[in-house]
């Protein structure tokens, strides 16, 4: 769990992924030869902040964001979110500008935010939420893991990986905008029609922890009744614990993929989670066992 | 009638259009040697469910959707809407899960939807109107005539058209998602900038039943004036019996179109009708009749 | 200011900038010959009512759109609006139809508009603002200075370009459009990464009249940081007098450069106005001055 913690602590909010780019690049380089395959790399300034890494004969690909929420410095002690944040007052953000670090508390009052901070932060400043990452038998628990441990598992699937793309995406959580450039990529390059979403979903009254890795048969978004059907066949037939997730709203890199100019077919699949969005994200860790397990199934069987 | 009448009874919400595929393959396979143009057929994976005809040189394009709205089951007997239903109590269900083939009722409460069913139904399932279509003189009544009724219209073009491409898309109920890639194969492949999106309008206080076929000068979106004038010219030229639509909202496979990276220029044309997303959608006959003679006035001229 | 001027009066709203697209092609035609680089002109049907300048060897695009706010006739004396026009009982509008020349009052009662008139007008036809430009030492004042301002802006750059690209787009009031094949073309034929949108932004709590032109850190989209940084440090570098902007919505050509299958870069510059989508928007001169000195040091250093 050291890797997921410290993917939880990089400072990473949508349009400013620098940090996590190099880590993961850092990491990718220090670990790839461990890995069953060598797969090539591929990053720089046409990918933005985004990486991706093809092994073998691809014949699926696989989305993270590394992107997270957080919030913007308006004018005065003023902020803006950045994705959908929960915000209450007393929650702590960590943040630099041209004046040193800074570790600030978050005020909310009748909808609007501020910081609490002993001098003015420049105006544009992006804050997320400072990491306290917690471990039980049972649990971890941090901000952020949604979606580092959809990053985390996409990196532990690597390791055993022999055919397949992993795209680490940026922007995710406010609006999108590098999926575009991706599918183009991997669809023109590899002819890759098959995606699967390395996400976390949230516990709803039809979702729990400690029930699986969740499958989502549609979110706002719905994607195509015949590839989910056949992602729902490969799980039972390997007795995989998993919950079936049927929601009218909720977004991701898959509806990206549905409006890009490419037959996509696209799936959700990631364990859920429970105080979304807050410092305090909790995810059941059998449930990210069963997570890996079913994408390494997926990636030899779709 | 009885095509129109058969299209209407196929099971094929947005995203599961899996039915009406089917269906129109073996239309078009056992038909087409009557028509007087034999066009080419495309269709298959790369499609996912939408079918494609292009007959001789084609300059432009009728887009016509072949999914209808309708309703996932949820958790327990839970709903979340397909789209945009009229949800009433008492509306009848149908659909089938691995136990069997499914006539449910509709059950709506203070916004939310149930069914009520002998037994549980599995998360996923999908459910649509049960049919019931009806015939007088001057009106066809069924659900679903958005949009088998641009469907049907679709393939009556078929019969005699020259040179055009018509396109059977998937998902315009739910927010799109095929014409990205179909514009895409059309434009590239044949250079086609214009399009008609053959669908069916409301009736609203400046359009109404049996006034003739309805030329949408905007909805949401505006298209380029331009191309809406030469349409319009066209129809007074001919004397085709018309209305103009004006409205602020309203979508269509002509949205994605105008977001498209190519320049297309689109109109809405279709026959009004009442009761709108409801089982008992209506249309007057006649506008029907002047729907057809203007597509096939525009394909030749336009 | 003459040129301004004439800019502010041509009738060019949404989905119908015909009048605004020839007056560009002649303008260019009989000024290009002083400029310092002779620019090669794209435009006709494949860029629909768009035209693009392309100078020397271009590394940046420059957007400015040509159309603004208004209204469409609906049935009997309704109006619904083209983008989102404030509208207030009084305001003049103006336009044509079959009949002739229309000029006419707005008339808003619960939020809905309608036309006073001696007589019906057509279905369909478009009305804007009837023009009263205004000039003192210190304003400007008129309609659409949204956006003939960023017109004006980028034909003055066009005098002493020496690379880069000015694209004049369309629909950007209205949900867009056409920036999505504009990039297209410019990604595809020149490997155009670097976008600038030359527009005007709004005065608010933290931008004001005089403090000189606006750079927009983010608005509902959020650009890549890292671009933004450079423009910033260029702007510090050559001391030119601008102000930070952040805030939580708006849009503008940047949000189609972010969603596009492209890794666009793209920051939205422009001097600040009050009085927003009025017939008496507002902007002060110096902060055009300093608008203008940025974009070519821009184009210089970007």
């Amino acid at each position: 769990m050291q890797l997921l913690k410290e993917l939880c602590g990089i400072h990473a909010p949508s349009g400013n992924e620098d940090l996590l780019t190099q880590y993961l690049l850092s990491y990718i380089e220090r670990e790839k030869s461990s890995w069953v395959i060598q797969p090539e790399v591929y990053h720089g300034e046409l990918f933005q902040n985004c990486v991706m890494l093809k092994f073998g004969k691809p014949r699926t690909a696989v989305f993270a964001h590394i992107d997270s929420i957080g919030f913007t410095v308006r004018y005065e002690n003023q902020l803006v979110p950045i994705g959908g944040p929960d915000a209450k007052t007393g929650y702590r953000l960590k943040g630099s500008d041209h004046l040193g670090e800074i570790s600030c508390g978050l005020k909310e009052e009748e909808g609007n935010l501020f910081y609490e901070f002993g001098r003015p932060i420049t105006t544009g400043t992006d804050l997320t939420f400072e990491c306290n990452f917690r471990e039980t038998d049972e649990y971890v628990q941090s901000c952020y893991l949604d979606n580092r441990l959809g990053v985390y598992s996409a990196l532990k699937l690597a390791e055993t990986l022999e055919d397949g793309v992993i795209v680490f995406s940026c922007w995710e959580e406010h609006g999108g905008g590098s999926v575009p450039y991706l599918v183009k990529f991997i669809h023109e390059k590899w002819n890759i029609t098959q995606a699967l979403i390395s996400d976390i979903t949230w516990v709803t009254d039809g979702v729990t922890h400690g029930e699986g890795v969740v499958i989502s048969m549609r979110d706002h978004s719905i994607p195509r009744r015949s590839y989910i059907n056949r992602i729902i066949e490969i799980a039972e037939k390997h007795q995989i614990q998993s919950q079936l997730e049927v929601e009218a709203s909720g977004a991701s890199d898959g509806r990206e993929l549905q409006n890009s100019p490419y037959p996509m077919d696209w799936c959700f699949i990631g364990a859920p989670e429970d105080n979304v969005h807050t410092p305090n994200e909790i995810v059941y860790k059998a449930d990210i066992v069963s997570m890996l397990k079913l994408y390494r199934l997926l990636m030899e069987e779709l």
